[in-house]
């Protein structure tokens, strides 16, 4: 990926397929430069003042392995494209947010415990609904007290507290603490007098409570937001504004001055506080208290609302994880059986702290591996003897496929539309060139992109139809080879099928493909090979896996 | 404290020894009281929304215990002195920091271990260093490699991670980090990629090198500071801008895109990442990169300056504690003695991760225990038979001592010597009378409170010496008992000793003192009682532990 398009002494001016023009200053390119890292640990070596301070780029050479630039005419840096790609494009830290503020907004699917701990696609699946939704569910996860720690293990480590390792959440007389009473609990999140946080928190069930005791998880972040969009000035006050939380317990002392919505540098919300069982003062003078206490009225109220989040019971086995950071948790007042103190019995779950960058990492460990595996899968499937056939036109499918993605890349074509561009053809080496090509790629595209990749390559024949009946001189522009094909696919749609599928949502972007797909059939024209598009396909794939 | 001044529909108002006048709403009312709270865990019971929207103050009322208020005509809000005090002068949540910039400014004393495991004020201070100064240092640690975790144990929770509970540092070839070979590193703060960074270090030297591998530590809130006194765009630049830092190792892929300065929501500096190893990425337009870049480099230059920081050798069971938001640590390249491998020898340290929050409860657990301890002796003290003496005037010399407080406290005095003026005659009660009262008093008060305390006590005889010398009318307002000792106390002053005294940095306060003192002495007039000290002089003897 990424053309070198031209340079100058201020710099180098990069072009990759599905991103905008980007240009690197010198410095970014000896930033970038594999030279700088150490081969074994991936660390970067070089001192930070050893290197130019206003370095001047003076020669740039495209090589057989990406690039070499002169640096204040000595120094050389020698670029690989994946050098280049991991600098202009890291991986997202964490899949993109789904905010729900009710129940169907959830899914709230569970998965087994057996299948979390064996297979590394339901694991997977797992962590990236907790880093989506903020939370997820287990099932039938042992009932032994310390199974939630090879819950935990399997994406990180416990965050040890004063509570323990892990922590009973039974009701107990004269408690330390309100969770560990009978007492029904509003949406929370735990520890806000803790700095840091802990990141998650798991919930294991072992015994279900005889009544009540249900449990009920609200996305703080998009209670948050709708604040934000009811009253942004109130969503600022609680931003700004740092609260006291504490709790004690003679041998703990625990405090925070922090404020109940923390913003990025970005002003994007980063986490939220929110615990009025451990809110001790605002810290704040008279007037913004004031305002303070109406804007979290406001939060608590959007959060208490009872259409607002999901409830529902844990039984004995179930596991819940969730961002302690977004997802507040409650349960109703529980009785327990009358006779379950004595039996050692009644509503006992087992809570557990752990980190958000230890889940993440392994996600990304996990997305990374399956992502290069569809990746590979699809390399094989473009480098297969199929792909060499060129079905009535002058060049192979996979030459034409490659500069249909030239094409679709020239034409700033979104990122999906131009990886569609690149493997519509991809069906010719599924079913040996049956009729419906289009569908055999799409079907088998779908699993690896999902519909944005998959939808535009399933239009792609539908699309020279309704071009053939909606515009008068397409057909004349036509390849011999695909006026041949097009009696078999339908021919021309009809007036009626023609304004149907001009109302599709995918039209506009099926239509750009098929310009590039039509035009892309000159044996001579060059094209950028399957590797430039590697990393293209690799985000796409990841984004699908765990968007 | 906290007397009740006046109160209206929209609140009252409170003045308390120490503290300016402060004005608490109906809803500040309600949230203090004590009703709120459940008395077994101390957590707010009363859920959020049942609280009153916008209440009125109908009534007020002082009574023996504290203060009753009605509120909406029904409510009932009975609060007791200490509800106000924890509510409006909540304890601080660390020590003031101490920033230093060189090494010359920072105390470098090493705490035996022995003293740190077994004995509370050994183990207080060193906490109180790593909170004030950002690291502390013990030596005698037992060479074992799990010896860390029982340093750590002494306050809070080892924080795992992927390098484990604890971890050998020490040289290995193609080590996955450059920490674990024999290379020089520049001064840095660990594990930039992981959110939430570990909030301590702790590094046990269990092998020492054959030659290098000085340890060398640098605050990086004072580097911090100081860029931002000699370029405050660069330092806003640098807390504006995420910065993507990633370590990986085939089982790990850890990433964050966070600022190199974090500041919280007053705009103090709250964090620092610094690590250029583990950089990779700057998360901003090229102009920005720029500017960024140039902020970094000035960060650096800082940082790695020869005169910047404190550098010391790590001998055989010493053990640094390091605040790794705050301390940057590096090291020298080393080498090991040539036969070390064979012999499993060599530069052997272990390192291990912790929170600050655990050193911070600890910390203030430690500290409120022995501010206690010193209170209740200064309140036996005032407590104390001697304190009913009089001394030739019409008052007790504990009456005294409160008149002369709140004097003190309605000429808004600063609270040390709100505190001296309620404490300055204390010494009667030490030497039965002697005439060095002034010296025993202060000698006595300067372990409990600091100088800031004792210093006024100790002048306040000096002092009227110097007004008897140099006020022609002072003397003739002095009582007859305070006359009757001046002969005793050296006369008035010379002309010479009156401009010494004149020019001591505390002479102002000790003028003001003194005009509280020979007030004081009207039998009839009211006074608060020592009660209402108790908050103003444990703030005070807890500044004295940590500051």
């Amino acid at each position: 990926m990424a053309r070198l398009i031209r340079w100058a002494t201020d710099g180098a001016w990069f072009a990759s397929p599905g991103l905008p023009q980007i240009h690197l200053t010198p410095a970014d390119l000896i930033e970038c430069a594999p030279s700088q890292f150490d081969p074994a640990s991936g660390q970067r070596r070089a001192a930070l003042l050893d290197l130019p301070q206003a370095p001047v780029l003076t020669g740039a050479e495209q090589t057989a392995e990406g690039w070499r630039f002169a640096v204040n005419s000595d120094g050389q840096i020698a670029l690989r494209a994946a050098d280049l790609a991991a600098y202009l494009d890291p991986a997202p830290i964490a899949p993109p947010r789904r905010l729900w503020l009710k129940e169907d907004e959830a899914d709230t699917g569970k998965v087994d415990y057996q299948a979390y701990a064996s297979d590394e696609q339901f694991r997977r699946a797992v962590l990236a609904r907790v880093a989506r939704q903020g939370w997820a569910l287990l099932s039938g996860v042992p009932t032994r007290p310390d199974a939630v720690e090879d819950v935990v293990r399997r994406f990180g480590f416990i965050r040890e507290t004063n509570y323990g390792r892990t922590f009973a959440v039974r009701s107990a007389p004269a408690a330390s603490n309100l969770a560990f009473t009978d007492a029904g609990l509003a949406p929370h999140s735990d520890n806000p007098y803790r700095d840091p946080v802990p990141g998650l928190q798991l919930l294991h069930c072992l015994v279900d409570a005889s009544m009540g005791g249900e449990t009920r998880l609200v996305d703080g972040f998009a209670a948050a937001e709708a604040l934000h969009a009811a009253d942004p000035g109130g969503f600022a006050v609680l931003a700004a504004t740092p609260v006291h939380f504490a709790w004690g317990d003679g041998a703990n002392a625990l405090q925070t001055a922090l404020p109940v919505i923390t913003l990025d540098t970005g002003g994007e919300i980063a986490a939220i506080r929110f615990n009025h069982r451990a809110f001790k003062a605002i810290a704040a003078p008279p007037e913004q208290r004031t305002r303070w206490r109406a804007a979290y009225r406001a939060l608590a109220a959007l959060i208490e609302a009872p259409e607002t989040g999901a409830t529902f019971r844990l039984g004995a086995g179930d596991l819940v994880i969730m961002d302690n950071t977004r997802v507040l948790h409650g349960r109703r007042a529980f009785t327990d059986d009358p006779g379950a103190d004595k039996r050692g019995g009644g509503r006992h779950l087992v809570g557990a702290y752990a980190d958000r960058d230890g889940l993440l990492s392994a996600l990304a460990v996990l997305t990374g591996a399956e992502a290069d595996r569809r990746l590979a899968r699809i390399e094989a499937l473009f480098a297969s003897p199929a792909m060499d056939e060129a079905y009535g036109e002058a060049l192979s499918i996979r030459e034409h496929m490659l500069q249909t993605a030239a094409l679709a890349d020239e034409a700033e074509l979104a990122p999906a539309l131009v990886a569609a561009a690149l493997l519509h053809d991809a069906g010719w080496a599924l079913d040996g060139g049956a009729a419906a090509h289009e569908h055999s790629g799409a079907d088998w595209l779908e699993d690896t992109f999902g519909s944005a990749v998959s939808e535009p390559v399933r239009l792609h024949v539908a699309t020279k139809r309704y071009l053939v009946a909606c515009e008068p001189d397409y057909a004349a522009r036509l390849s011999a080879a695909s006026v041949a094909t097009l009696a078999q696919q339908g021919g021309p749609m009809t007036e009626g099928e023609a304004a149907a599928f001009a109302a599709m949502p995918g039209f506009a972007g099926a239509v750009h493909l098929r310009r590039c797909d039509d035009a892309a059939k000159e044996p001579a024209r060059p094209a950028p090979g399957f590797a430039d598009y590697r990393p293209l396909l690799r985000r796409l794939i990841a984004a699908h896996l765990n968007g």
